[in-house]
């Protein structure tokens, strides 16, 4: 190899932060782009559909703010967020039991920034984040880039475990590490499309309580349930150690990149300062088109539509999975959401059959990439979001041939050469 | 003071990471909230004119891409950036003489958000940056909040100092520093007002490729010029020691947040997958505005009419200061951009006098924000982009009256008490 910094591919390989050593491509990110040719049935993505929003009624709304208030919609903003969008914010969170003030919220990009900026002003390297096993991907990758030491809980059919949470503090605080907070999707969870059931609910509080634990619960998809009343937010019996994240990219449109944390006023203050450093203020418009929407949509109405639509896509990927997929499968059966999580039969590795899944033109996410600790390889996650429900069988079809194909070729020739795997 | 951890005002207090020690409320930001009074006069704020733009065809343009491709604009996008708005930003770039490939380019939260990501890939805590002194006051917030340390390199009326930079690159990578960037905004600097000059271009860019030092060229100002063609990018001239930095909040609208880094490959993979961490995405919808407005829309000329605007203001403040400002006091005359850079009289502090200045109604910016090593308080900022002509005359007038008062006390009593300093 040349060793003159500057022959080689990346002369500024030597100069990169510590950090930046744990932001890495995906290995399977080169595969995606196969994915997204058209003939390939994606049930890899976690896209809303879009489609079903009236985009006349959010298109005329756009077009008025910029013409009548574009000098307020299309100059800078505060790095808390627009006041009268952060009210919307408030009554939203009602309809799961939070009782907050517009003055404790923070608007972020996305709450995947609200986790950026929580990371950020928590973690220091080696610093400990508990998550759910498995957990959001794009949480890990976060977490992953401030240097965290993400430790799993186990979860099972109602959530994550309590007696296990409450082991695992105490391992780590013994052994004299900093846990910093506990990081939780509990309802409806991306991947694994469980609930945290109510008494668990109050047990998880209680525990993360007597420690000391800040909670972070993010709460995508907390509307999005199919059969009931949205869940109580734990933030809504837990006003100190709870900081709530929330989305509009599920509800309205991810496209406009609004998304909040509520949080207790030492977090929020630190939360605004870190936003405002980051990205200075986000956009006005795409505030300001939130708040308008909120005022003069029918948005509990719009968000049912997308519920019926969803769990119709849901009904049709368990209909075909069960109709189709070989013995020795397993997936869950989710309540809202987006996501199926299926269980190989012994010995398969979702990851390793990826290329030849993309070969049969149908797509998932290996369950590796929701676990930081290498587990995962017996898991995929399944989105029923965004392809229509004629796609939605298709794609099932074409993924239960793969499987079986492979494994026959296992009961054949036993265990699996470790394609790919490290 | 209680020390049980649930009794104090922030309980979470001892849990921040260290980064957030150095994430810090500006002094002045309570006063700042009073200067946004209508009856004062602020000169602080660099908030472009928005009622310029061509209001009604921008809002056209949004209700259109909506209602037309809101299953597009309204939807996730990639971690780089849409291709067709990368395409319109190199056609902007190559105004200033810049070659470069769509592929080199990511779309970022306005350049705030790009400084953060490149401090974030670089910075490890206590490793250098390098900044003019002055230096931009938001990017200072940002190497703080990574924990860099920031070494200033002295500036005149012909932009830093060539010989000043190699002399501190000498003297600290003698000391054995890691000094891993100069950060630098060469044309119509914020808050200086200086222009860096060709010949210093080519001897600034020596001095770093020799040195192997990678130069941030933050350029939000560049097309703003009043009196010539836009300058010539250091980027124009190295290709692979320079990552460019610029944003659509000057030239078109802040509020949509659209800035961009130009980078090298290496540097561009990292900050994509950083900018997937921090964000996931950009907003669809305000990329493809700002894709739609560059293509349909007559840019150029929109620019030629902010500078005309912004040139009869600078010329407003300039008079406005030479007819009022009493002896002592002396100021930059800028070509272009958006600020005038004021030093005060021998003895006086523009940080100590500002709550003066403010119930006197009338705002700016001390100098001491642009610096890292409390340096700064003989200057203060003056915007003259944002008033109306008519306002910057009163906001200069009520300002010679507060200096002129300050002035008059310095010479009854000698040096004054320093107020509020530490």
């Amino acid at each position: 190899m040349n060793n003159d910094p500057r022959q080689r591919l990346d002369r500024y390989v030597d100069q990169y932060s510590a950090r930046a050593a744990g932001m890495l491509a995906s290995e399977i990110r080169a595969l995606f782009a196969v994915a997204a040719r058209p003939e390939v049935v994606s049930l890899a993505g976690g896209m809303p559909y879009i489609t079903a929003l009236p985009l006349d009624a959010v298109g005329e709304l756009a077009g008025q703010l910029v013409a009548d208030r574009g000098s307020v919609a299309l100059q800078y903003g505060s790095g808390q967020g627009d006041a009268g969008l952060r009210e919307g914010i408030c009554e939203v969170m009602a309809l799961e039991g939070i009782r907050a003030h517009p003055d404790e919220v923070v608007v972020t990009v996305g709450s995947q920034q609200a986790l950026d900026l929580m990371t950020r002003i928590f973690i220091d390297p080696g610093d400990v984040v508990l998550a759910e096993a498995p957990s959001y991907v794009g949480a890990l990758s976060t977490f992953a880039s401030y240097q965290a030491n993400v430790v799993h809980v186990p979860m099972d059919d109602d959530g994550i475990i309590p007696e296990a949470l409450a082991e695992t503090i105490t391992r780590l605080t013994t052994a004299g590490q900093r846990v910093k907070f506990l990081y939780s999707v509990p309802t409806f969870q991306n991947p694994a499309a469980v609930t945290l059931t109510p008494g668990r609910r109050a047990r998880v509080l209680e525990i993360c309580q007597r420690a000391g634990l800040l909670l972070i619960e993010d709460n995508p998809y907390g509307l999005l349930g199919f059969d009931s009343a949205p869940q109580r937010a734990l933030r809504a019996d837990a006003t100190d150690s709870v900081v709530y994240l929330g989305s509009f990219s599920k509800t309205i449109a991810p496209g406009l990149r609004v998304g909040w944390a509520l949080a207790p006023h030492g977090i929020r203050d630190k939360l605004v300062l870190a936003a405002e450093s980051a990205v200075l203020c986000h956009s006005s418009l795409a505030q300001l088109m939130v708040r308008e929407y909120l005022a003069t949509q029918p948005w509990q109405e719009q968000i049912k539509l997308f519920c019926e639509l969803y769990a119709e896509r849901r009904d049709t990927m368990l209909a075909a999975l069960e109709s189709s997929m070989p013995p020795g499968c397993r997936w869950t059966r989710p309540a809202g959401g987006f996501y199926v999580w299926l269980k190989l039969p012994e010995g398969l590795d979702a990851k390793a059959m990826l290329p030849r899944a993309i070969s049969a033109r149908v797509a998932y996410v290996p369950g590796t990439g929701f676990y930081a600790d290498g587990a995962g390889r017996e898991y995929m996650r399944l989105s029923y979001c965004y392809p229509e429900p004629s796609r939605i069988r298709e794609g099932i079809r074409r993924l239960a041939g793969v499987i079986e194909a492979e494994a026959e070729l296992r009961a054949t020739f036993g265990a699996l050469p470790p394609n790919g795997s490290t």
